[in-house]
């Protein structure tokens, strides 16, 4: 089959890679529909992560279930499947807690690469779910969202207690950060405030229901936000982005006794203790457990009610994941999805 | 009046202070009944935190209405009170969402220095709670609690989400840590894990519910608390140190999901970001918002449900303040009560 791999950072290729087989009988092995770049995917591909030899890419995807192991009880074949990018038996007392990214037997799928033609999905039971039927074409961009960057931020909403009453802001507003504001306004928050410089994510951003935008970033924008909401700051603030301004501003933005739903991957990040401790916030995030959402995402996506799949402004053969990840990169793209 | 003033690392002297009187109309002075030594006094009193100029110290403390201002509608001369260490109205949006120590007009009661025969009370009907009546001897101690060592301990618990079917474990054997066990049981937690290696504090901690102790720490006493999770960690950890290793030793404890509740002022503590990330844990803490709990604690101890006034074990007057310090500091003393 062809699939991405990255060589070393700015070197992405197609080539050939081995067909994935069933290995243990709890995994299934699944023809990908649809796979994408994640924002994460950059960290390697800048260099700002170590590339340790040719490592295949990708964690997100959707598909069709091709060949199930002799354990697997709830997916047989043909049936169009959204996963999670972490494997989880869904059973253990984290996964059963709402942790499914930290069950006690996580694969993350990251480590098999789902930009690929077909992918082995371990403890396939309690990692995929099915869809209700063959989904429209025009679903399939929504139900891959569903699979990291929706369930990532929808994740960084609940983390963030985002609900009625409340002022949510949003730091980062890249694709996660733009699904944040998405699953803030469904989970009924009234005002949303998103700091964003991007005329054409400001404009998605407003979209799904982000009421205020601010442009200044750092200590400014907090500045500003404050002034939004009588001096206090937001009661819940999403961080999407993973850098020490990032996180220091989304600290800084949240009132005393707010929440902070963190999901951007902490590079290099040191929270200064006692900041945070004067603070008087709530710190919650970490690896979505998108596996805790998928149910009710794919109904939602289902039932025409959200539209995530709206973040991929580029949609690429697989063969062209070089271009997918340049444009991102350089920025000239939100999210790319790929069709293998 | 006499008053404990601080004038260099290890140099605190009871010295002559200007008797208090009513400033602003929401004051309230107070006879101080008992105040006593906090263990965050000892940062600076160890030069940890800068010592700037004479500073009063003291911000525990029960006693007797003196005088109230103009304002004050809830409270009169001779009741016995039992306040809070940082003063609050009470009334703003902050304070009504239960972050009374981070109060939009927050006074620190430290600045005033309440280890002396009077205080003024800022915000008093926002600050002070009133006793039913006044109480006897033998409940002193254990009011005097309430007002920072019990209701941070308190918070903490909360924070740390104890309760019903719960694993608890506390980083901490100190005043703060052993009454952070006793609201871990109130809370309703089943097993409650201390780490410590001093056997007073051990048996008070067994006295007040701890199931286990664990006389590791570090990453050790993380394995050895994992040993008794199945591998997990706890579901509810309570940080009350403040140190890199207490910090990290808190957050390695519990499980992916969990929460840690912590409340010792963080000196040089850096939060590596990414580990942080990946924990999965809930972090939350900081001043205790002991004005929220001090209703609650003060029916707890009047009924003698609770008994936090053992953790003084050393009882001296306001003229020996000097020798409390030192027995807390060499570790002679868990916590000094003073007597003015």
């Amino acid at each position: 089959m062809r699939g991405a791999v990255l060589h070393a950072p700015g070197d992405v290729r197609v080539e050939d890679r081995d067909d994935p087989v069933i290995v243990e009988p709890t995994d299934a092995v699944i023809r990908v529909a649809a796979a994408c770049v994640c924002g994460s995917d950059l960290w390697p591909y800048r260099g700002v992560e170590p590339v340790n030899g040719p490592a295949p890419m990708g964690h997100e995807y959707v598909g069709l279930v091709e060949e199930v192991g002799g354990e697997v009880r709830t997916l047989r074949p043909g049936q169009f499947v959204v996963g999670s990018f972490f494997a989880s038996d869904n059973t253990c007392e984290i996964c059963r807690a709402g942790y499914q990214s930290r069950c006690v037997r996580a694969v993350p799928i990251g480590a098999i690469g789902t930009q690929a033609q077909y992918a082995r999905i371990p403890l396939a039971d309690g990692t995929l779910v099915a869809t209700p039927a063959m989904p429209d074409a025009d679903l399939i961009p929504s139900l891959l969202a569903a699979s990291d960057v929706l369930g990532t931020g929808w994740f960084a909403a609940v983390a963030a207690e985002a609900g009625p009453g409340k002022t949510v802001a949003v730091v980062g507003d890249g694709a996660v950060g733009l699904l944040g504001v998405l699953a803030a306004r469904q989970l009924g928050a009234g005002r949303i405030v998103v700091f964003s410089r991007h005329a054409d994510r400001q404009r998605l951003a407003a979209e799904y229901g982000a009421t205020d935008i601010v442009t200044e970033r750092g200590d400014e924008g907090v500045a500003r936000l404050k002034e939004l909401t009588g001096g206090l700051g937001a009661h819940s603030v999403i961080e999407a982005v993973g850098t020490q301004e990032s996180m220091m501003q989304a600290i800084r933005a949240t009132r005393p006794g707010g929440h902070v739903g963190y999901v951007g991957v902490a590079h290099g990040v040191q929270l200064p203790g006692m900041e945070l401790f004067f603070s008087g916030v709530h710190l919650h995030g970490g690896p979505a457990p998108v596996r805790r959402f998928l149910p009710e995402l794919i109904e939602l996506i289902w039932n025409r009610t959200i539209d995530p799949g709206k973040v991929f402004d580029l949609t690429l053969p697989l063969e062209q994941a070089a271009e997918g990840y340049r444009a991102m990169d350089e920025r000239r793209a939100v999210k790319t999805l790929l069709t293998p």
